[in-house]
């Protein structure tokens, strides 16, 4: 998993039947600093996360296929909101 | 998933019998702001996708093996073509 | 497997249910010099890792399939405390 | 998959036994520039690929465990000989 | 796989119980002009590779699964002892 903010919504209405409905977000994983890589992601929610969350993001699939179908193409999903990331030592 | 752009084909007459017939893409990772990353990546479509489309790319091999049989080698294919990428507060 | 340095904690109340009592460590994999790299990973821990620690990564998934189920996101777990680093040509 | 430019041959006497017999080829994946990347793979090659050809690499050791069984530790192989790649629009 | 020179060992005695008696090297992986890459992977080897060796790690995970067993956290091993590299044009 990593950590991610989520920064918009993705629209596309032909799309692998598997995902129709879903809600795709775009992800951007966090550098230690806090700042946001380059590399978006597309990810599926299914917990409501807003624009600006952070979030872990997992890249193991099994959510998506038991959701889904075996059949999915989605893998990355929305795993948990972060409410707190606690670095005693700082970021450096 | 990720967000692509097709940039062009790919012409393969030797190849491994379960990609007999499919469609081979050239497809650009899109930075945050929109810009392709440099290392293309060679996907299926079955969606037809146009050169310049916006596409989320899957990276997980399900349509692949569904349509091409357990053995092929494919993996990433195209999932969606995108109407839109809405980001509220940019991407910077 | 790769090396790591943990960084800190991460606390995620709303979460996947296979996800529910885990210890979530902020986990930065360390470069050939032992400085950590930029992005951190979320990893979780049933070793008692503290900050600061060194520890061996595993990307497999199968311990925490092991322990959280065969439909946890979770991948990255702590599989090892490492005691030393042994390189006799350092680390140039 | 990716693109891949062979740049030569691997010998390895000591093996693991899966894996005797295997042609094991240096291929370093393609930018959009059509320069090869820095880090090479080493792929294994059933097709007669030469030095300088370009190829399209799979990444999903379907091919490697029909041929070599289930328990080899090759993934990548080279899964067609590229005769073009059409970017209409150049490849900036 | 790839190609990788071998820097030294890892000492960790806290560890999964499907990784006793294992022993672990630093395995940096080669650039396409011989330098090693920055970021180390943490490797297991059953086939005795010195320090200073050049060898071929698979990142597959079934030689590790067939002799740790399935639930074994390790991925990346040492599949073969590399003898020469053979690239004709140089690596520009």
């Amino acid at each position: 998993m990593f950590l991610a903010r989520i920064d918009g919504t993705v629209v596309a209405t032909a799309k692998h039947p598997s995902l129709s409905g879903c809600r795709f977000l775009v992800a951007r994983r966090l550098e230690a600093d806090g700042t946001p890589a380059s590399e978006p992601n597309v990810v599926i929610d299914w917990m409501g996360a807003a624009v600006g969350q952070i979030v872990m993001v997992s890249t193991d699939g099994d959510i998506a296929r038991q959701r889904l179908g075996n059949n999915t193409p989605a893998r990355m999903v929305v795993a948990g909101l972060v409410d707190a990331v606690q670095q005693p030592g700082g970021a450096a």
